[in-house]
């Protein structure tokens, strides 16, 4: 395991992130209780973007506590994952633009579902762990 | 989304957790903070079953707060998956047999290393949403 307490990602790191592997995104209910779900991400500049649905009932559990954590596996060989925790900071995303950024990155096409709002959570990476491979 | 309010799983989930799919496990820390890493499991009875190293800072994590979220991608199209919450219930390892059970649905081979103490999560399923074929 590498555990570092700066947020500085290795190269090797950076770049299997840069792929559009399959990743998990936690975050808290009110009560407190932990909620995980699969989620698209993709990695700009040292932060992690996912995009959401605006009327995703997780949307509430950020908004009342932003700490999140995210798992993201190595599609070629899933033993090999990073997690990283921080806050997230929730934007609007009015012209879709964030989400056709995303899609196209997984399935080379803009989002299908074009009548439906959508909000972009930044993560800041304040914390990681890598396995496997960058162990 | 499938959304039940009742732990019964259907047989088409219950078939896919029964391959060796990659998953994710979220707990919360001390300070309420999500967590997420990359786990095995295996489903027996209605149950999830993951196994730690006894020195984990999560078993820490679960036995101040034993809720947990679990979220299983199907390894051959991860598109797929499904999310399950409940409440982990702890137990020695003692003779490894649990995570040797789990390393050969995974690897086909016991757990190579034999000598750290391990710990069995027993998860009793209180919800589950599934996304992708499951929709």
């Amino acid at each position: 395991m590498t555990d570092d307490t700066t947020p500085d990602l290795p190269p090797e790191i950076v770049e299997m992130l840069g792929r559009p592997n399959p990743a998990v995104i936690g975050t808290v209910r009110r009560d407190g209780a932990p909620v995980t779900v699969a989620t698209w991400y993709v990695y700009r500049d040292g932060r992690i973007l996912v995009n959401m649905d605006a009327e995703r009932r997780r949307l509430d559990h950020i908004r009342h506590d932003p700490r999140v954590s995210i798992t993201v596996l190595d599609g070629e060989d899933w033993g090999t994952h990073v997690s990283m925790q921080g806050r997230l900071t929730l934007q609007d995303d009015p012209d879709l633009e964030v989400i056709d950024m995303i899609a196209r990155h997984y399935t080379g096409k803009p989002y299908p579902q074009r009548d439906r709002p959508r909000v972009t959570g930044v993560l800041e990476i304040e914390a990681w762990h890598g396995w496997g491979r960058f162990a």
